[in-house]
């Protein structure tokens, strides 16, 4: 499943370099992660509200082309593997104007106690959630 | 009393103008706020292990040069009102390689109960770390 | 002249105290100053490559109630003074659900001349575009 | 060659789950290359200013323990490959309390001609900086 979201580069993502700064990414990856999991019914207050967190163990991203200042872009969530230990999204940044693909990224987290910080796994009413579950 | 802590502008702080972003300087005050604390004895993460936070409700600041990539930064932090009701403290940024005030600031920030949400006052342990106390 | 624009909170915008960061709030002034100034035909992007850049020189903001992760939050942009030497302009920031007013605040900005650095003035075909002029 | 730098998560660096946001070690990867840079005698705005830009075109993190609010944490850059096409270079971010590993990373960039922003290579002058050159 692949559920898309828009914003635009804001003057504060840009630095010196005229484009909008590599790390702004992760940011854009975590909008389209979130819009995903609502769109499928799920809230991350919910699984905190339940004491679950989320954390990020892995997050790759290459850079193809800038973003630059106003621009609108696609940010293209993909479910790419998820499972009751780990999620698993690949992600995909288009300049809307165009459709030229601008950064790819991947991200896996797993799941926490928020009381113990020990890993846990999914409970089922988050998991029945996924389509492909 | 005031304290003096030193940071460099980052890449990441800079926007397209070819200056640091005007938001990051709050981010530096903070860094100021609570090296001039840690420096009278007051670690911001012991008072949240005593339930106390300590939400900012004013800001200002005026900007008179801009802060450029790489340069070195004076953040002096000066203690304006402190009671147990509240804090204000003033900051003067200036680059280091001339003096040159840059941005001059304030902030109020009270006191909240962690576990209410409601406002607090500062123990008295806090409270006698300030000289002026 | 008021204009209003929206967004969410993101998990990024949050700090330790489980609300959003004090100083994400100059970001979103000026989520809401660029898209008042499109809504009446004006792009941070055309000034630029007109040569005309317009620093933030003062800032302020109140704070009442914080915003909390995923809560959408409305952004009032008012144009408060607008001359060929400064644009000042207010912002209130409400909670959707229930329109209460999180947090207040004013930046004010003067015209530089890219290339020289110089305070310069808003050329009239930027000036004539606000209603008020 | 490797080089060692040091800074403290600040309260900014936090996100609701009460560690640093995942995203800032991007930043950190940032601070750790441009002092490893430095040590070797070369500052990027000498770069700049010879109309040469550095875009990153690939990252990765890996993430094994959460940073906290206030700790110290080293971030030891490596060069891993270099060469006048590309730098690579690989991170790893510990905290200074126990040495523990907190996250390890990875970046690549190229050269880019700053006024036609096309792939360049990186000058001798530059590239015989490297100790492994």
């Amino acid at each position: 499943m692949t559920h898309k979201t828009y914003r635009r580069v804001r003057f504060y993502d840009t630095d010196e370099m005229g484009v909008a700064h590599h790390a702004n990414y992760l940011r854009w990856f975590e909008n389209g992660r979130v819009e995903f999991l609502r769109a499928i019914g799920i809230t991350l207050n919910e699984m905190i509200d339940d004491g679950i967190l989320f954390p990020i163990v892995e997050i790759s991203a290459k850079y193809f082309h800038p973003a630059r200042f106003d621009e609108e872009i696609e940010i293209e969530t993909t479910g790419v593997a998820v499972t009751k230990a780990k999620w698993e999204f690949s992600y995909t940044v288009r300049r809307v104007s165009d459709g030229e693909v601008l950064v790819e990224g991947f991200s896996r987290n797993v799941f926490t106690n928020a009381a113990t910080g020990k890993i846990t796994r999914l409970p089922e009413k988050y998991f029945s959630k996924f389509p492909a579950a």
